[in-house]
């Protein structure tokens, strides 16, 4: 049990060093936060791009690295989910160079639209780390995550944890035992995911009607979508727009090993207004993109200039 | 805030090792798992002798630290108050030697039969860090503390524990900022010193019918009492009587840096058992020492083989 996933990779980070391994691959783009604890962890963080399909496997090859970060239930932060040929690919590579897998399960709860997607760490328990976290399902307030480790990584992985004095509240430790026990966490995921769901559903109606030109990224799971810009639309013109009436909306610079060579994105989250403030939040959301659109080419009303 | 004293010890370790300070101080008998985890941390810990006065100062002289970690207010595990004489020379010491004190407010809150004494922090808040903790006040449970800096140290202080990854939930830091603004903190700390000042007393009036030859220790402050046991008395054989009956005692031995050479002594907690169970385990309490007393010389009925 952890801090969350954030110091869950951070321990990581310090059994890796432990055990020689100072090189880590990480999906690009890929969330900056894990990158930025890695680094100051002593790792260097060697970018491998994604695609439609989750991490570019074969570009792990000259990588150089013996461990690899990854979100195969929904890619941080574009949204694909780790295709069936590149998990068999990722755990193959795995094999061929002793590697380890740490399988950071962002979304892996709320996915929409397909079956759910299993876990890599059940494909092969010996070189895959499980990551899990409450911060999605219940609050990151809480800070509490998980860690499901190979065996030969228990010990090693525990002394790193002691060495931070960190654990968490015991008193959450045991209110989330006890939710898990009972079945009510189940329950509350289920219930969370199709209000999520409709959320979605909602925010890509509004969207389809104003702004049907945006390319949407990683709708099937997770509390956000990305949004591609087209090149001449610049981003902080759009979440300036936004800001101003009220919304914050993310550039996916920071995502990115070099913000400055990279294709223009935004994420938009739906989870964080509360229910009664949902569908004003949309119409608001709407405005933003209208107005921004009829300078760009990106909505319904792009100018004819 | 932290997740607690351990962990602001760890913390300051760190902070430390970077100012290039590799060499701490620490009273003899002392906390062994501050102890512990400032050698994990890379410290030297030097073992400096405390007397009924608190740390002996002029033994740091010739210690080579320029940091030291005390408990002023209820020395751990021995119980003494530092001194108003010897809180002028460690100040003193600190500022010829351009040295840093950190002030581990142990049992701060629980004084019994004098004024509050004042923490150390105030008469040097440049070269003192005081580190406070719920652990004795609400439960060790929560994991929670917090450190009081000076300036110069703070940033390099949130640095590090950036790097640990380990923010306490924020539910319980906001709890706990409500119970102190509302001042029901204060209140429960003054209700809770009452509850164990009675407690203390009882168990003091036991032992004075029971054990009178003990030599006890510590008894103005905190929720536990030292006792030292006579040469010829083995801890383990007083130990091992009470947790037959069902009481752990715990031995001062790791509280020793050399716990070969020491004297014999045992720590009496008197906080955890239920309120309803209280008069009962200082029946059970009592039973056992007079046991234990039969081959031995600190109780009443003292052999006289």
């Amino acid at each position: 049990v952890t801090s969350g996933t954030l110091q869950s990779v951070g321990l990581l980070a310090r059994v890796l060093s432990a055990r020689g391994i100072d090189r880590i691959a990480m999906e690009q783009p890929g969330f900056h936060i894990h990158r930025a604890l890695l680094r100051r962890c002593g790792l260097t963080v060697v970018p491998v791009p994604v695609d439609g399909d989750g991490i570019v496997v074969e570009r792990l090859e000259r990588s150089g690295a013996r461990a690899v970060l990854v979100t195969p239930a929904h890619q941080m932060p574009l949204g694909a989910v780790l295709a069936p040929d590149r998990r068999a690919a990722l755990l193959d590579w795995a094999e061929r160079h002793d590697a380890l897998v740490i399988e950071d399960d962002y979304d892996g709860e709320y996915r929409y639209d397909h079956q759910p997607v299993g876990a890599l760490q059940g494909l092969d328990p010996d070189r895959v780390i499980y990551a899990g976290t409450v911060s999605k399902t219940l609050a990151p307030a809480l800070r509490l995550g998980w860690l499901v480790l190979p065996q030969r990584l228990l010990e090693p992985t525990l002394q790193a944890k002691e060495l931070l004095a960190a654990e968490p509240s015991a008193i959450e430790q045991l209110t989330m035992a006890e939710l898990m026990q009972s079945g009510a966490y189940d329950r509350h995921v289920r219930r969370t995911r199709l209000r999520y769901r409709r959320r979605r559903d909602l925010l890509l109606s509004m969207l389809a009607e104003h702004a049907p030109a945006l390319t949407l990224r990683g709708i099937a799971a997770g509390l956000h979508v990305a949004v591609d810009l087209p090149p001449d639309v610049a981003e902080h013109d759009v979440v300036a727009r936004a800001a101003a009436a009220g919304l914050r909306l993310n550039s996916l610079a920071p995502f990115w090993h070099d913000p400055t060579d990279r294709p223009g994105g935004l994420t938009i989250g739906y989870a964080a207004p509360p229910d009664h403030a949902y569908a004003q939040t949309l119409v608001v959301l709407a405005a933003a993109l209208t107005q921004a659109s009829d300078q760009t080419r990106f909505g319904r009303a792009v100018s004819t200039r």
